[in-house]
């Protein structure tokens, strides 16, 4: 701590926090940020991690090497669970508490199950390197256990993989699983031929990308047909369980089912005793602080606030990193007896990536498609890619995925009984009955012999 | 399947059983790898996972990508369970059976607790990548906890980390540890001093790496040294309870502790009905296979067997490779009406390496230490590891850490419990009434104010 300096306490280390903190570094203020994990996640990117185009290191960089030249920055790994808004404090999960002049709150969202929690088993949604890596070996392990079915069997189920909902996180999904599904797996299998596996992506809209004007969502969905998605829009999923979703009245059976829709701000909304909307992102004065306590912000997804011209500013990370830049600036001014002010979300152009040479952009006005698209898309994420490490094994990964259309983080790992869970989750309830009969067939048929 | 081929089952994708496969690639047999996971793990590098200089992904590839050129080889997620050596059949573990003219068993071995099994979740041992990330989890996490309690508290106990055995595994654990501490993390972490982390290293024997001559093993002692690990040889640990090991009469405190000693072969190697030795490695006849059943032959670690000169084939890696290859050699031979030939290990020297520029080498007549010998440690694991992505992905990491100092993949990931769990593991049972009994404090502090 440098002294009587003001102290912040910063709460989350993603793109808001971080940019916070960055802001404040070295600068006449005592800075604390606290996270679960001891690193930032370059979210964006956690779908290649999903579908093994990249390791989980080459998306993640630990926050205090990130913050390591900043002198007044202290990272620590806690987890905030309340408030103590009184004493000016937060409480960490053992119950100690860590005092503070000013709060930034940027906990950031999960994904949210519509009240359907239980879903999550079945269907997995990516926020975390944790979920990236559950859903890469799910992904992975289907294709195992289809090629081992098809040659202790003879034969094997088809392969179906589902993604629920058409924004950017389930487009990148769906498209990544296509293409590897056709090019990096193909050689590798040889009692199944992946390029039959089915891809379907579901969405509720009538578009995909809904936030791209019509023409561009259009050309989005042509893109994603060509690699060989199935897209099926006004489509709602009424339910989930292990191998199966329904969507309307029909069960849909399928080996891996991945959940990208849906937005629930960090609880610790909740726990401000704050205003929220239905999505639990706290409603805060242009400013970004909170009504009655202009001492504690609440930035990124966790926050809902809207531009000047009604519409809400998207829960996308460019608008964190500005909130957190904006309220950096703030807190710096009012120390120096300046007045704040408000933030302005500045719109730089957004994109997305559907696969190899496949993307949409509407950036600097100009509206592009397919792979001028996706080179927009690529240098841009290389070049935000935190770290010139991680910039440059990114580049290096890419390039040899594109070259050789490998991949190359294809690990499957996980605790011994993988196998067996897997076989249970993959195949369904009703597959433990199969397994089991299989088992007695076979045992049967050798006692025979 | 080729046609009537005659059909040979390997059980296991470590080295002996992936050199196999590979010299029966494109071969008149057809071939099916069975393995629990999708990958082959280059273990010599483990210990560089475990202390975050590489990414899992860099020392594993998936074996069907190995072996996807082998037309005549099937890859299969599977774990063995047993054996039918009556009706030439291997059992997987939901009772399906896979058929076999010849058997190559490969499964490797793990590292023994003699008869402490229950030591394992306080002293976690080294030999797959889940090993590997749950020790880089424990390493990092003390670090990170010792650093809450040093920003939370003013004070924190001492970094103790503790490494169980004196071979290769074990002195490499132990320099990285040092070296990590002393460099790459001393600027990152701002309340506490990680240059003042003490590392022990406990050896039963009189010497570290007792299989190289004295000369090069006191080199090694005092190149450990110079690191700043402190080597105890002649030290028995009797006890290990979460927090502390015993050793002789005196407990020791310590945040991790890092089993590197003992060795126990695959538990199917009494699955098939043999005789073992106390390890439950399989005596085999000269030419690997069973006594009794020449179409089965146990290999690598599993295997049992003395050379010329009457001293057991030691449990290496290139011992591996040359049983897998030998066994395929036999096959092949003996397919076309030829005899099988006797197997002789070649000793093409040995090497261990101990931290940046420090190791020692016992080649071509020659014994080397320090820089030069770490040199050819560098380039003989960099040439044998598989796949040229990982080869050049090793290399830029090596060499970005040897110029930065930087550890790159340092990263914990686990579930959201980990830290509370971490608290309660690193700090040892009564750290739980301390925590307790802190968070009392804290609230009684509260209050009071």
């Amino acid at each position: 701590m440098v002294g009587d300096d003001p102290k912040i306490v910063i709460v989350g280390g993603g793109f808001g926090g971080l940019w916070a903190a960055s802001a404040l570094a070295n600068k006449p203020v005592s800075v604390t940020l606290i996270d679960r994990k001891n690193h930032h996640v370059f979210q964006p990117l956690l779908y290649q991690v999903a579908t093994s185009v990249l390791s989980p290191g080459e998306i993640a960089q630990p926050l205090r090497r990130i913050l390591n030249d900043a002198k007044n920055v202290d990272v620590l790994l806690g987890e905030v669970t309340d408030f103590d808004k009184e004493n000016s404090a937060v409480k960490l999960e053992d119950g100690s508490k860590v005092e503070y002049d000013y709060l930034i709150v940027a906990a950031g969202a999960r994904h949210s199950y519509f009240g359907h929690n239980d879903w999550e088993t079945s269907a997995p949604g990516l926020k975390t390197l944790e979920d990236a890596v559950e859903m890469r070996r799910r992904i992975l392990l289907a294709f195992e256990l289809a090629e081992r079915q098809a040659y202790l069997e003879g034969e094997h189920r088809p392969l179906n993989f589902v993604v629920v909902g058409g924004g950017p996180t389930g487009v990148e999904l769906a498209g990544a699983i296509a293409d590897i599904a056709r090019q990096a797996l193909a050689k590798d299998f040889k009692k199944i031929d992946t390029r039959k596996t089915k891809v379907i992506l579901f969405e509720g809209s009538d578009r995909v990308l809904g936030t791209f004007t019509p023409d561009l969502t259009d050309s989005a969905k042509k893109q994603l047909e060509d690699l060989g998605v199935e897209v099926r829009l006004n489509s709602f999923v009424t339910d989930i369980a292990p191998g199966k979703v329904k969507v309307g009245e029909d069960w849909i059976e399928c080996d891996v089912v991945l959940w990208a829709t849906g937005v629930a701000a960090s609880p610790l909304g909740t726990r401000l005793v704050a205003e929220t909307d239905k999505a639990g992102r706290v409603f805060v004065e242009p400013d970004l602080s909170l009504k009655d306590h202009k001492n504690i912000f609440v930035i990124g997804d966790m926050a809902s606030i809207r531009q000047e011209d009604g519409t809400p500013v998207p829960g996308v990370s460019p608008a964190a990193m500005q909130m957190g830049t904006a309220t950096a600036k703030n807190i710096l001014a009012e120390i120096k007896g300046k007045p704040r002010t408000k933030f302005k979300y500045v719109d730089k152009g957004s994109m997305a990536t559907i696969g190899r040479s496949k993307a949409i952009a509407d950036v600097f006005g100009m509206k592009l498609t397919g792979f001028v698209a996706w080179m927009f898309w690529l240098f841009l994420h290389v070049f935000f890619l935190i770290g010139f490490r991680n910039r440059f094994a990114v580049i290096f990964e890419w390039f040899w995925a594109y070259l050789t259309r490998e991949r190359s983080a294809r690990l499957i790992t996980g605790d011994a009984a993988e196998l067996r869970n897997a076989l249970l989750f993959l195949e369904g309830e009703e597959a433990v009955k199969i397994l089991d009969e299989r088992s007695e067939r076979n045992k049967a048929g050798r006692s025979a012999t």
